[in-house]
């Protein structure tokens, strides 16, 4: 099923070779691609156009976790994800802490990184004092690229030589830090890279013996200097009582924390969770999940184990539960202007500032992650996934309205069981 | 704005009230989200029953990436993805290499785990040997719970105790070793860890002295030994030239790996660039993208170092280029028959298993890496990424027809710059 031009063809075409090559001319799979275009043509044009070779439109669900109270004002949150339960946690969470102080949160940094990844064969002493003489004439010549940058009140904030021959031979790098203020900044970041490494290999060229070889420029992903931190208190008192008692539950909370401090299996999961609600607001505000995933997940293991992104503690009777998460996203920029749901989700939240979409990013991840130990140091995590996912289950077996209503009656006070309720309902 | 019973309105009441506190009731806003909305009611009860309190969808792209060329099989991959040029440069790398025999896989794994958490302040020879004795017990009375996964070729592998004194006091862990079939096996692993949890602490109970305190029952989404090996290889004189030479061009792509592997700040944003590949068909199949990056990151840290996924050689004149990934998704169970685009997705990928999926995610997720790499090294990623990313920038700008046909010409030789785009249009 070798193609040429599949780019070429217009989405009709597209789609008609595909159903001959691969489904069997199927109208029936003809339909489902359809029935998800939008009635609206200059929308759909508008969707087609964001990226390539696109056929018609995935819908997740766009869902509100209302609520949040975050440094003293409440947010309803705009959450986009497939996943039950998800959004029911986090509004959960967000009740039980609007009622306990709300979340605070606190900048720690805003300092992005790129890289002109290169080699360089010569004496290393001669390249340290050609970068030195050189380096304000190179930051002059890139100047121009940043004068928008920096009326936003962002730009370059440093440039430096490293030498990374430590670790591979003849490897350097000009690293530049970036401030990139609402925007995420990533082809700010890269142009200006691309620019530096053409400046500094020409620059070389003439003053400097031996070779310079610039692999790459690119910014990175990996933002530990662009950090947040959401947190919630409370006096141990005023937690959920477990078998009578709240001192009992906030110890076997902290106690949870703890085995995801330790366990690398459990972190994993555990700091998934945090991605739950994470995630579901990057994706409602447009921004890009895999580069904050990276972020995130990389940081979880700079100790050099991989280890919980959240931390708890008692302290004086006072309980405090609290999050850092490295977060590079943008509220200007990419989708944000494009994406009529973006635009909405963005208004929704008062057209937050990108260092207030952290925060916000930031009290979603922790609202998960507190949902999540709550179920699992009590009743566990089966019961409320299971009552959430049963609609799901029951669609999946076609019931009918009156079947429903039986099931649900049913499962009120029972283990929801993918095969009791097959049974029940009398379903293969 | 603090509200009580968000759940219970309906969505529209739900909509009214975000108008209402939040959008100064603008009905352009409101126009915004019934603009998304599928006329056909019983679909759009669908979507809206996937998860808690939905008001609308969210769009993503569903695009195609054809002529993946993988074991011996050509595959057209469903790519869920808002990034614009990631379909082009899967479809290019795609295209280049299978006309160098493809993508070759290897499953070196399909084991999962899960854990009971818990803590025990007796002694450890008690603990060891009420374990051995109640062992089988304990396997016997949870096993009707696996009597279907057992049909299906999958259960329980193995159970054992794990003494982790040494990481927290009095911690250890009950350890379940899994093979899920073609399901991602959340709710099985879940549903069999808290009865094992259940049964293992009532029994504990009468027969051993000291407190064994459950904290939590859960699977790992750390899937370490559920591994898929995905690789490309030709001689070096097949591969594309650098200032003439494919010689050049192999040993610059194997150098921008090496630093990959040896700098953090690089890995995040090269590992980021697979799971571009990898997250798109994990979207388009129904999967959970932040399970599968939490895994995939970690696994990307296991040496100590946060390190790159990909790696490259050239042996005997000969390249090779392949990637190892821990990858836990299903093809049954969850979204996967209950999501119609879903559906088709797999249709599409002739109802793959599995292992056949993780095999698909894997080629996918090379073949970004290899595009990034290959842009990278070459003439930079700019170029191409703004290529692709200059029709959203004119829709950005509300651009004419005339006016998007005027600047793809004027770009067609010059690097694109949002900033010299609006000049030309005389926009602001």
């Amino acid at each position: 099923m070798r193609i040429n031009g599949f780019s070429k063809l217009s989405k009709k075409d597209k789609i008609n070779w595909l159903l001959e090559k691969y489904l069997n001319n199927s109208t029936d799979a003809q339909a489902v691609l359809l029935q998800y275009w939008n009635d609206n043509e200059a929308l759909q044009s508008l969707h087609d156009g964001f990226v390539e070779n696109t056929l018609s439109n995935f819908y997740l669900p766009f869902a509100i976790a209302p609520n949040f109270l975050i440094d003293g004002k409440t947010y309803a949150l705009p959450m986009v994800i497939e996943e039950s339960s998800v959004v029911a946690a986090a509004s959960n969470a967000a009740k039980f802490w609007s009622e306990r102080g709300g979340f605070k949160t606190q900048i720690l940094g805003t300092t992005k990184k790129g890289h002109v990844h290169f080699t360089y064969d010569g004496n290393i002493r001669n390249l340290l004092s050609f970068f030195r003489k050189y380096r304000a004439k190179i930051l002059k010549n890139i100047d121009p690229l940043q004068q928008n940058m920096r009326k936003r009140g962002g730009g370059i904030k440093d440039i430096n030589l490293i030498d990374r021959t430590d670790k591979l031979d003849n490897y350097y790098q000009i690293e530049l830090k970036f401030d990139t203020v609402d925007s995420m900044g990533a082809n700010f970041i890269n142009t200006v890279l691309e620019e530096v490494a053409d400046h500094f290999s020409l620059l070389a060229q003439d003053a400097l013996e031996g070779n310079i070889d610039i692999v790459m420029s690119i910014l990175s992903n990996y933002t530990p200097e662009c950090l947040v931190r959401a947190s919630v208190s409370c006096r141990v008192s005023e937690l959920p009582k477990l078998d009578g008692s709240a001192e009992k539950y906030a110890q076997k909370f902290v106690r949870a924390i703890r085995i995801a401090e330790v366990e690398t299996y459990r972190a994993v999961t555990h700091n998934k969770g945090i991605m739950n609600g994470v995630d579901a607001v990057v994706l409602a505000t447009g921004n890009d999940f895999r580069a904050v995933e990276a972020d995130v997940h990389a940081y979880a293991s700079k100790s050099g184990t991989y280890s919980s992104l959240s931390h708890a503690e008692i302290v004086d009777d006072r309980f405090t539960f609290w999050v850092d998460l490295p977060l590079s996203v943008g509220t200007v920029g990419g989708l944000t202007g494009i994406h009529p749901l973006v635009k909405f989700s963005l208004q929704l939240l008062q057209n937050p500032s990108a260092t207030q979409l952290m925060q916000m990013m930031a009290s979603a991840g922790l609202a998960q992650n507190f949902a999540a130990i709550n179920s699992l140091i009590t009743h566990g995590i089966q019961q409320g996934h299971m009552k959430m996912h049963l609609n799901n289950l029951l669609n999946l077996l076609d019931a009918t309205p009156e079947e429903k209503a039986f099931a649900i009656d049913y499962f009120k006070d029972k283990k929801i069981r993918f095969d009791d309720l097959k049974k029940i309902l009398e379903k293969n």
